[in-house]
């Protein structure tokens, strides 16, 4: 590729960059678009100032960037929690690393390539590529010694900021923890495998159980009810049913808004089924909140209460039982995180299911190869004229030719892309996790991975020998081919950069699925009303892959193909605003209803630590093929520090990623029953845990704190009062009549009224 | 290599076999050598009927053998540990899943292969064993599918086997677990990575720091010291003076027996030192154990004693301390099994520890390749001939070439394979492991991965493509290069059967070390004192490996070369009397002073899991190459179905065989409690581990109820009567000075009358 070719890309990208950051910038403003730009806010305040025309409104403007700057990390974390910090610090770290790895490289490796040879240099924009990279440089060339300094330079300074990153992380970690004073979770443990007996109920046996080996710090318990197709059943009817009763009120209501375009498809909230419960009803649930209506359907699955956290991490850690596939135990997630729908799945299935997952992880990951084979066919043009001889006459235009092999074959590529986080979210649903939070961590490295993999390593390899898929299949050739293989696919991952980076950043901050959804919603579908639902939680486990995968881009072409540095920059440094404000933005747009509590980092860190190894290990192959042995040797001892230094992290900081300090634990527990606050926790705690409260689930946290419990179960007490579920599914039948006779009557009005 | 030449060598090691075994069935009668073969019977019982001239003792009999099985398992298991039970049992199972592959291969497969091509079949003795292997069946024959049962059939036999095995030593293991009621290692925790302070003496900060975060259950601690310089000068200093002592002893006292020949080099026992010590002191140290006489070497580290089984294992279990290098809490091993000398390294450097010993066993394994290659050379005659040619006249006798290429490879391979063991323990002390059995897993552990890849695959890659190493860079041809290479390899395998496995076998029982070390200490040296220490313990670390090597080559062997089952399966038979006879056997001539409880038996699984797979996808390379893609694709249903099956019991048992089950250690606490033993047992406690017991270290636990930790304890308490080395240590300046003088008076005698 061209210079020009490059320099085309580039202005595509900046341009729709521009076109999407002012449009973004105008669209905030418009009154129409705030469910889509502050659903968050949203929640919290219901429509200020709509409907204000205003000139201002419709002028570009930079006052959003000011604004994302004016959050202090403290105002985030409180808001948006550890994860959004984390993150933020993941940019902040690549922001800071390539910084310095931009300024040495450009101003000392970027000469060095660039005048590598006896060359006569062309006309500038239409040099190739190719002078800026370590492949211009002769062999044996006896400045391949600064290219081996600067990898030195560069990985000392990412293991030192990492080193502190990392610290820094860990201590925020321990903050966390210990200032949610009343967190349900840290009292709570979940038991699976519950063993089936004879004589007693489930929650029998947990109670004697409990009772007996853990007596002293035992509270209390509940079980998880297992939703079986009869309640599925009755779930749908009673969403048919509060559609059709929404139908009705929209329909005759004097009152309701005037909607004269509604179809009967649209999803609508009300509380049409408070009118089949009694107050009784609700207080027996609130008064014995492990009563069970269904009592058939209690499934070998509890949440277990102890009286101090202490207690609750002590149940979790020790093996209960002498066969371990029975009584297992762990800490439970918060109430919001809890994934209630995979908790009744046996605990002895979960480990096929690991297995299962892990498979068709690997399996969805090569079949990928099909597409990732296409797009790095177009990235050489004579294999696309040879393949495509129709297309001959159109790739004979210059510009034609630059769109091609510039910009064309990494849109594919992201096209396909969007396809992965879905399908790896699904993996990770099938997989069993207990809690969003775990889901989600694990749908993050399976994207990770699967990026990686499809598009630094297939790439790489397949660009360089097209169609030859068993370069891996000799490991101790890989340094070499990696040494070949990279360099020459640099342009490529220079456009990716570009397009998968800039663009995606400004449809990330211009919400465009939103955009477009907002649109049809209001003048296709015409719903009016605002389903708190719709609010998204920030989809990390398509963000850190994204750029963690940058960050590998960056670090193994820092010194081989050094042009990559200042665009990889601009991304982050655009990055770093953008998701600033989508965490003016995180506290704006998304909603966090759960969070890890920083367990991303830990991926962070190992996945920048592999792509310095990788970068030293191509180094080592480059120096190699360069024949520079000195060089080549100097890398071994890089390797083995950062090896080293990684196995030291690992040691001192990863361990209090997977558990919690008992020193801390203990402090807080005494700190709590001097000053007289257990009762409440342990009042609070009874009733954290609710398995069918279908509105409460969606409301966002809207106060500052949101990453307390006690607000959280303030919260979700208040919204026990409006519960429908629960008592749906213990309706006596004669209710239950009702229900069925209401569904009969919707489905005839349906057939004969629906405009669809 | 020719059956004729096969039978030779099955000769020799039939006539060694016998030799040493009738040797053995006389010299086990000579009362000379009754220290060798009852070592652990004469800790006992000191020498009844010595000297009595009996007929009898010379005629070599069987009744050893029949001894040997009369022991009950539940004898071996009080009387030698669970360990020894376990590796009977792995022999047990051996024994059984070889009959079945032997079986079915030899009347199934063998003829198969005999009668697989039309050929000329030569006379009998003369004919090639390759005929035996799968090598001579044709291509796309129609008989293959016949091995492809057999495989199925052995890989389930083995399963359901491992299956049971493995439950059953799961629950031996926790019978042994709650059959030893008074174990102090139940009740304490190993702490390391004390925080310096310099306020208070590490001892306080144990305190202080037990007593707020474990206070309701801590009982007491002990710090550990470190054996510094001094003392070390000073422990030679008293080994020195001993000997002079001893000396002077036997060359005046008239007590002593009459010893004309008697050199100063030889190690003896003595009380010697009792003289300096008063009993004020013995009681002082008694009264108050974690009194210290040089409190200026206190190390990071401490036994930390709880009140309840069930607390320790909590202490064990939590994360301690924001610092994960802190506080780091493990369960201790048994008072005879710790490892003092290791205790005193700092918590922060066994990673670094752990990944240099790392780093040097595969340093150590690759060097070994040098002799291999070289014993693989012989076995190819042509390859001999051609390096070495002056030998092509001896090398034209049938005889010599019979015994160079059917016997001398693997005596050569088996001779470097005895330096192995010894350099793999030191490996394994230098990692820094805090139990004596903890080394020896591990040990154990290395001499496995050593030994597998250095017997079966440097012989398998290198034999059929010589002295070309890099056959393990393509793992994508590895089932091709495995299904070529071991029918080749595989007579070289069944004289290693004989060699390693027979022969081994009945230096095993002969003692063959012991014995001469005997005789040259007794006819030689001249001593005539038994010293305890000699009596060894059982090398669990060369003897599983061994085994499971064995194992390996069974399984690999099966299909392709069942010429192997019949001799692998007299070797476990043989093993089986004769370990039964060592653990009449480890009841006899081993002393166990201390085991692992059962933990060597994941290793076994695991590996004979890894057999079974390996022996799959050799299986499914032969299958390839044979062209036959049905019996090849039906591999790999059953490479998976062994994978999981796997994963199931790691799942299934293994944590078992990792943590004590809280349900039976609380059983334990309440029934203790309950009966009043608490007490009698916090009092042992506190004086179970002592750091400097230089004699009780070496007696044998002598009754029958040797895993008993309260028999255990009594043996300790009274064996700090005669400490000698804690007094030794906190010397007075004054009694030190008449050490030194008897030290430099015994430097001028022994370079005077020292007759080497």
């Amino acid at each position: 590729m061209k210079l020009s070719a490059l320099l085309t890309s580039a202005g595509i990208n900046i341009g729709v960059c521009a076109l999407l950051l002012s449009l973004y910038s105008v669209l905030r403003k418009q009154p129409g678009n705030v469910n889509v730009y502050f659903g968050r806010r949203l929640a919290e305040e219901h429509g200020r100032h709509r409907d204000s025309y205003i000139l201002e409104r419709f002028v570009p403007s930079p006052s959003w960037i000011v604004k994302a700057w004016q959050y202090t990390e403290e105002e985030i974390l409180s808001a948006a929690g550890l994860d959004a910090v984390v993150f933020l610090r993941a940019i902040v770290f690549s922001i800071r690393i390539f910084s310095i790895a931009a300024v040495i490289c450009v101003f000392g490796i970027l000469p060095l390539n660039y005048y590598g040879q006896e060359m006569h240099h062309d006309h500038f924009p239409s040099e190739s590529l190719d002078v800026y990279n370590i492949g211009n440089v002769m062999e044996k060339s006896r400045w391949l010694w600064v290219h081996c300094l600067v990898l030195y330079i560069i990985s000392c300074a990412a293991c030192t900021l990492l080193y502190f990153e990392y610290k820094r992380i860990a201590k925020m970690r321990q903050i966390h923890i210990t200032r949610s004073p009343a967190d349900p979770s840290h009292f709570t443990v979940l038991v699976r495998g519950v063993p089936k007996s004879t004589e007693e109920s489930l929650s029998e046996t947990v109670r004697h159980f409990f009772t007996r080996y853990h007596g002293p710090s035992y509270l209390s318990h509940q079980m998880v009810f297992r939703v079986g197709k009869i309640q599925k059943l009755m779930s749908n009817a009673e969403k048919v049913y509060k559609k059709f009763m929404h139908w009705n009120a929209t329909a005759f209501d004097p009152r309701s808004r005037p909607n004269m375009f509604r179809c009967g498809l649209c999803g609508a909230t009300s509380n049409s089924f408070e009118l089949i419960r009694s107050q009784s009803e609700i207080s027996a649930a609130k008064n014995n909140p492990t009563h069970s209506y269904l009592p058939e359907k209690e499934c070998a699955a509890a949440f277990v209460f102890f009286k101090t956290r202490y207690a609750a991490v002590v149940a979790s850690k020790v093996l209960q039982s002498s066969n371990p596939m029975l009584w297992v135990t762990n800490l439970a997630p918060e109430p919001h995180d809890v994934y209630w729908s995979n908790l009744w799945l046996p605990y002895r299935q979960l480990w096929l299911r690991r297995i299962a997952t892990l498979l068709a992880s690997i399996v969805f990951m090569f079949l990928f190869l099909i597409p990732v084979t296409f797009v790095q066919g177009l990235s050489q043009l004579d294999q696309i004229q040879q393949r495509l001889p129709f297309l001959k006459g159109i790739l004979k235009k210059a510009f034609v030719i630059q769109i091609v092999t510039g910009y064309l074959p990494s849109v594919i590529l992201q096209l396909f892309l969007y396809t992965v986080p879905p399908t790896m979210m699904l993996f990770s649903t099938v997989e069993g996790p207990i809690s969003r939070s775990g889901r989600k961590k694990s749908a993050c490295t399976k994207v990770l991975y699967f990026t990686i993999w499809n598009v630094f390593f297939v790439n790489v390899f397949s660009g360089s020998v097209i169609n030859q898929l068993n370069a891996i299949s000799s490991p101790k050739d890989i340094p070499a081919q990696l040494a070949k293989a990279v360099p020459r696919q640099a342009t490529l991952f220079i456009t990716y950069v570009l397009t998968s980076g800039w663009a995606s950043l400004s449809s990330e901050v211009m919400q465009l699925f939103g955009l477009v959804w907002n649109f049809l919603k209001k003048y296709v579908f015409r719903i009016k009303e605002d389903d708190p639902a719709s609010v998204p939680s920030f989809p990390y486990h398509t963000e850190i892959p994204r750029v963690l995968l940058l960050g590998l881009l960056g670090f193994t072409c820092s010194i081989l193909a050094p042009l990559i540095l200042p665009f990889l920059l601009v991304y982050f440094l655009l990055g770093y605003v953008v998701y600033r404000n989508q965490a003016s933005n995180i506290m704006n747009v998304y909603c966090s209803r759960y969070e890890t509590g920083g367990r991303m980092w830990p991926i962070v860190h190992n996945t920048t630590i592999f792509s310095l190894v990788l970068a030293q290990i191509i180094a080592l192959g480059v120096f190699g093929l360069k024949e520079s042995p000195v060089a080549s040797g100097f890398m071994i001892p890089l390797v083995i520090l950062t090896l080293l230094f990684n196995e030291y992290c690992r040691q001192r900081f990863h361990p209090l990623f997977r558990n919690f300090p008992a020193q801390d634990l203990i402090e807080m527990d005494k700190a709590d029953e001097q000053s007289g606050r257990m009762e409440q926790i342990h009042e609070q705690l009874l009733s954290a845990y609710s398995q069918f409260p279908p509105e409460s689930h969606n409301v966002c946290l809207v106060d500052g704190e949101g990453t307390s419990g006690s607000n959280r179960k303030d919260e979700s007490t208040e919204s026990r009062n409006d519960l429908s579920h629960p008592t749906l599914v213990g309706l006596p039948i004669s209710r239950l009549r009702q229900v069925v006779t209401a569904v009969s009557m919707l489905v005839s009005l349906q057939s004969k009224s629906s405009p669809m």
